[in-house]
Order: structure tokens, then C-alpha cells, then sequence
């Protein structure tokens, strides 16, 4: 098997850059911190990692970006920086997404010589394409099941997000589903607690999206969080198909790489993948994952909608970011398996980021929700879900939001409570 | 229910600390970041989170620990520490540690006016002892199966980590079990690849091993990296039992939570439990997890070894941190199920470590395992192990290492190789 893997890091380290790239190369193949007798130049060929690329970004740094116990300050008092790829042979472990984590995530980022490394992007042989079964519905099965077209899905969040019963939810439901929402969300801090029952909030929500259903011919898509052990959601999956749910959510670091796996192979609806935690992962930019990297893996393992923040969010992420990230997901990973999934724009989001989300994506495949954007509306939910409709018409059309608004009184006032 | 899970954190952030600590608490409970009109005082008082310690550490940061986009630098110029608690109702979210992860440790490291947050601690009630079924064999099951008692398991890792066949590996074994070791791992890197599939593995290390025990009596322990997706776990389980293996190894962080509760549950050794990746957790002081908070939720969900990475090692981690860690894995979670764990000293260990491993952690239940310190020997990998035994026994004694060293050869030269 002549197939390889290849990941690229941003390195930062003290002394010599090639002597470090080397160092992990061995320590994530066939190398230890001494020299063994085992490790042949016939073994070395076949089994160990090489540096396929090392470019110097930045060799004048003054501090480490991160602190490391017993690394002597370096004689001429810099860190540098590097763009690094290493690559591995398949066959030492096979088409594994969780062997492949321990491989290109593993230990390396505790090394001793290593003041700064980040994970940018991964590339993957096609044979983790043929083992694993990538997004089930993804942009098209969405739509499918959403009856939407030509525009974004418009959706939001229930707010308040944990406290309400499962029939108070389905009251917001109602009021949503009545002002043409086509999708909602749990929230992730709400999964099957005693306060609000999965089982009951999926047959009290269900009953009222049956109804607007049989009045629109359009079943409003809610993703139910059945976060939780595998046979919880398993029970939970059950649950939803037989009330005829369409949708449904768990948080990628709650369940983990196993359990999106499992729940992709025995779930028949799209997953809403929610990255809640994600922060921990990346917010150093010396340090973690980048998102670009990251989403690759839970594609394959199957996501169907993964959250990308949104433009002028509540969170630290600069809005290039956000963009770079949905446009990824968007983009094919293997030719005759592009594994594209929607990405869903959410964190602060009202009508005012329609247009520049519309012009930083270039489509109009993605879900958008809004949570206060729409529940905190002066006028209602109703109002709200209107105007940020009447904000993505215009931003389709081209035309700016100020002057869409002037005969739209729906969206004039949310474009003013959030001016 | 009146039962509430409290977590602990470092907190930094520019301006009123107490504001961003309700921010915090109102995000991660019924808030959103407009008022909604459903979040009434009823609702508050039952689903809030509650900020229940804020203790200020420094007041007088001059720059942020992490950048965030769209933050006003402080009109003081200044950034705050302070040790924070949140508690949440159970009631929310009922006791599941999948859930349990996107409350505690969800999008709060995102928010924009933190500039650092770390996970430092969690406290759960006593709800979650009963769901979940913790360590099923812990320090005991594994004395027992290992057949180790009054003294630490003395163990090694298969080097060069990866690249062996199965009967190179095997034979590799061979020698080690004739040194009388305790405890062999595969490295992490190695699992089930097409160049030393994991079956072929199990077979011709458990002859050997089966071999040894008819001469000793005493079965060496293999702890098998199964690490997979869930049905390959459970395949690569079946084989372990057939061929009456007595250890199974698991890299936590790329099974993910849910992977781990089922390997618990369905596996029937003891679950050696692997943290490679946790540097990209844990590496930046302000940021991500603490292993005081993280080993909590592994050793519920039913992991029975823990790495704490070791004193002296070749990462960037401190020696107090390593020993706080182990020392941590030997505390009991809850007083009737204490959840116990086997901590697991490796990276670079050697001779040298093991009078300031026993002196910090105070216990000798501890498996330490030395990759290249026994393989590296100089007189080959069984006087590598009689050295480690040997370092180990003058711990116990309380004699000097260069003492002991003094009529004994092994020990001799592994010092030397190392000083």
C-alpha cells in the first residue's frame, strides 16, 4: 500500500526547525527519545514519518507562545516559525479516523522543544473515503427534507434555552412554525433532563409541526438534541422516527468520534453537528486545531450540518474565520466524494449579517439561526422570523438592507434593536 | 431535584469581572445575549446557572492571554484573574457526562469578553456515580490480573512504536517476559494497520505470554491498542478474550466519550487509557482543561488506567504537575464509589525517576512503563527491566539509586546511559 497521509502544522520552536521536525517525525513513527536497536534503516523506510515540507515564516520571534518545563532559552534568544508537513504511510494504520487522530494529534503537541503548534489542514488517501460513509443527506437531503430551495434555510434556536417544558416548547414551536420558520433547534444545554423530557418534547413539538405541515405541505425541520450515551441515542433516533421527526443534533465533543460514527451508521436523518467546546480546540493561535482540519474529520465520520459561528458573532472569532470555515465545508473533499455538508451559521445572528454572509459564502447553501435575532424581536417571533427573511431576499437581490426596509416594518425594527 | 454540578475555572477578562461571570452563567443556563421575553424569574430561578465563588487573583494583567476579535481593549489598560464557580441544576440536563461536557465546558471558552478561561474542577452529585459504572477493574482488578502486589507494576512499550510485524513484536515480548516484566503496552501509533493487524498481534504475543505464565505463573500483562471505530472495538474485544488477554488500550481522545462508556460496558479487562492529544487540551495555562477536571470524567465513564505522563519526561508538562496528577487519579470521586485508578508514568522514564516518582506520589500503585529507557539498555532489554526493578526496590528501601547501583550492573549502566 503505497498510500499517504499528510498534515501541516504550524510549528513554533526554539533552535534548530529542522532538527524539531525531525524529532516529531520520529516520535510519531517509528522513533523514541533514545536510539533502539529495532529501528533499521529497512523498518525506518517503511514504517517512519517524513518532513515533506518546512517553510520559515517568522525566525525573529522574541517569546514563546507557550510556556514548556526544562527548554532551555535558545542561545540567541529566538523562537521561529514554521510551516510543516509531515507525512505517514497508510499501512501502519490503516483507514482509521480515530488512529488517525492519535497519528497526526497525538503526543506532539507536548513535546518539549515545541513552544507553538497548531494543526492547519489534513489530506487524506482515498481509502478513508471507502471506509467511511461521509454525510448522509448533506446540502441536498437537507433541502429535501426541509422543502426549501434557492435561498438559505432560515431557522433559530428555542430560547429560553433550558428552563421551558416540553409543551411550552412546543408553544414557541407553534408561534414559529406559524410565522413560515424552516428550521429549529434545541439548544445544546438541553438534551433529555428531567425539566423537560426528550420523549415528551418530541411528541409535543412533533404534533404541532405535523399541523402547520398539513396546512404549508412542509414539514418545518427541527434538529432534537439526543446527545447522550450510545443507547440513549439510539432509543432516542428510535423516538424520533416514529413521530416522524426529520432532523437531529449532537454535540461533536460530548458524543466523540465513536459515537458521531455509530450514530451516522444506524441514524437515518441528517446530523446537526454542534461544536460546542470548540473554543478549548483552537482559541490559541499557536496552539490546537484549526477548523479547517477539523471539519474534514467529522464529514467523513458523517455530519450533515456542521456550526461554523457567524459573521459579527458573540464569540472571539474574527469573521474571516467564520467565512473560511463555511466556505470549507462547502468544498469537496475527494472528487467522487465531496462529503459537503451545510454549514450553519449561528451566535449572535439577526438580519443586519445577511448581506455580508451572503457575499463572504458566494451561496446560498447554508442554515442560518438566529436566537434573541429572532425570539427578542419587538413585535414577536413571527416578526422576527419575517424579517430575517425579508433581510436574506435582500441580500439575493442585491439590494441594501436600509432601503428593503423602508416599506418592511418587521425588518426596519429589527434592523433598529440591533443598530 | 435539588442536586446541583459546580465547576471550577480561571477566568480572565478586561472590566467588571462579576458582569462577565454572569454573562457566563447566563449563556451556559436560560440567557441568550438579548433579553427574551420567556425568560421569566420562575424559569430563572429554576433552570439558571448561579455564579457561587469569584474570587479575584491579579487585577493587573497588562495584556490578554488570548486574542479576541471585536474586543475593546480595557479603557484601564488592564486584564483580570479571578477563580470562578458556576453551578447548574441537575435537573437541566439529569446525569449524563455527554451533556455534562457541553454545560460545563461548551461555548464559554468562546465568549468574546473572555481572554483566558481554564477548566480547573467539577463536583458532581452523587447521581452520577449511580448512572455510570466508574473503573471496573481499578488498582485491585489489575493487581489481580497482573499478579503485582507491595510494589508498582513495572512495564515497557513495544519500540520502535510502530513498524514491527506480529512476530517481530512477539518476539520482542519474548525477551521482555523473560526479564520478568510486569506490564507491556503497544504504542498508541499502532493499532490494527494492514502492516501488523491486530489479531495476528494478539496470537502470537498471548503464546508467548501464555509460554512465560506456565513457567511463572504469573501472566504478563499486554495492554492491546483496540482503538477503533465502535464494531472493530468490539471485534478486537472478542479476540483479547479468546486468546486470554488481560488488558485492552483505548486513546481517549480519539474514541471521544461515548466510545469509552461502551468499551466500559461491554469490555471485560481493564481499560488502559490513553491521553495522547491532551497537550492541544491542556498546553496554554489560560486555556482548556486542567487534568484535576478532565480524569474525572474519564474514570466515571470507566477507564481503569490513566496516563499522568511522568517526572523527568520529554514533554513540556512540570514534574509537580505530573505528581499532582497521579496523586489525583488515587483520590476518591465519591466516598461509597471512589472510582479509583492506576495512574500511568511514561514519557522518557527511566531508573532515574523512580526514588522522586515514589517520594511525590506517596503510593505504589502506579504502572510505570519505559519505552526506549528499557530497550536502549546496553546490555539489551532484559537488563533494561532488571535496571527499572531494581531502581524501584532502592525507592521502596529508601537507599540512594548510585548506592544500590554499586553491586548491581544492570542498574549501574542505566544510569549511566542516562546521567
Amino acid at each position: 500500500m503505497s498510500s499517504r497521509i499528510e498534515a501541516d502544522y504550524l510549528l513554533e520552536t526554539p533552535g534548530d526547525v529542522r532538527r524539531v521536525a525531525d524529532f516529531m517525525a520520529g516520535e510519531q513513527s517509528s522513533g523514541t527519545f533514545l536510539p533502539v536497536p529495532g529501528e533499521t534503516p529497512e523498518l525506518k523506510a517503511r514504517a517512519a514519518a517524513q518532513v515533506t515540507r518546512l517553510e520559515i515564516l517568522d525566525d525573529d520571534l522574541r517569546a514563546p507562545s507557550l510556556p514548556s518545563a526544562r527548554l532551555a532559552a535558545p542561545s540567541d534568544g529566538k523562537y521561529r516559525r514554521a510551516l510543516l508537513t509531515l507525512s505517514w504511510p497508510l499501512s501502519t494504520l490503516g483507514p482509521s479516523l480515530p488512529n488517525l487522530l492519535a497519528t497526526i494529534a497525538g503526543n506532539l503537541f507536548e513535546l518539549k522543544p515545541v513552544t507553538g503548534l497548531r494543526l492547519l489542514d489534513v489530506r487524506l488517501p482515498h481509502e478513508f473515503a471507502d471506509a467511511y460513509p461521509g454525510p448522509r443527506s448533506g446540502v441536498e437531503g437537507t433541502r429535501r427534507l426541509a422543502g426549501v430551495h434557492g435561498r438559505p434555510l432560515i431557522g433559530t434556536i428555542i430560547k429560553p434555552s433550558v428552563g421551558l417544558g416540553p409543551q411550552e416548547t412546543a408553544d414557541v414551536v407553534d408561534e414559529l412554525c406559524r410565522a413560515g420558520i424552516d428550521f429549529i433547534k434545541d439548544d445544546e444545554l438541553q438534551a433529555d433532563g428531567p425539566a423537560c423530557p426528550f420523549d415528551r418534547r418530541v411528541e409535543a413539538v412533533m404534533r404541532v409541526i405535523d399541523r402547520h405541515a398539513d396546512r404549508t405541505g412542509r414539514k418545518t425541520m427541527y434538529a432534537f438534541n439526543l446527545t447522550g450515551d450510545l443507547d440513549q441515542m439510539r432509543r432516542r433516533h428510535d423516538t424520533l422516527l416514529k413521530h416522524g421527526a426529520t432532523c437531529m443534533m449532537a454535540s461533536l465533543n460530548s458524543v466523540g468520534l465513536v459515537g458521531m460514527i455509530e450514530l451516522a451508521r444506524f441514524g437515518q436523518l441528517p446530523i446537526h453537528a454542534h461544536r460546542n467546546g470548540w473554543g478549548y480546540l483552537t482559541r490559541h493561535p499557536a496552539l490546537g486545531w484549526s477548523y479547517i482540519a477539523w471539519q474534514k474529520i467529522w464529514r467523513l465520520a458523517g455530519a450533515d450540518h456542521m456550526h461554523v459561528n457567524g459573521i459579527g458573532n458573540k464569540f472571539a472569532e474574527e469573521d474571516e474565520s467564520c467565512i473560511a470555515s463555511a466556505r470549507e465545508c462547502l468544498t469537496p473533499m475527494f472528487a467522487d466524494k465531496p462529503c459537503t455538508v451545510m454549514p450553519v451559521f449561528s451566535s449572535a445572528q439577526t438580519a443586519q449579517q445577511a448581506p455580508a454572509t451572503y457575499q463572504g459564502l458566494g451561496s446560498t447553501n447554508l442554515i442560518v439561526t438566529a436566537g434573541g435575532g429572532i425570539m427578542a424581536h419587538p413585535l414577536g417571533a413571527a416578526a422576527g422570523v419575517a424579517a430575517l427573511q425579508e433581510a436574506w431576499q435582500a441580500a439575493l437581490e442585491g439590494v441594501p438592507l436600509a432601503e428593503f426596509a423602508r416599506t418592511r416594518p418587521n425588518l426596519q425594527r429589527a434592523l433598529e434593536m440591533t443598530a
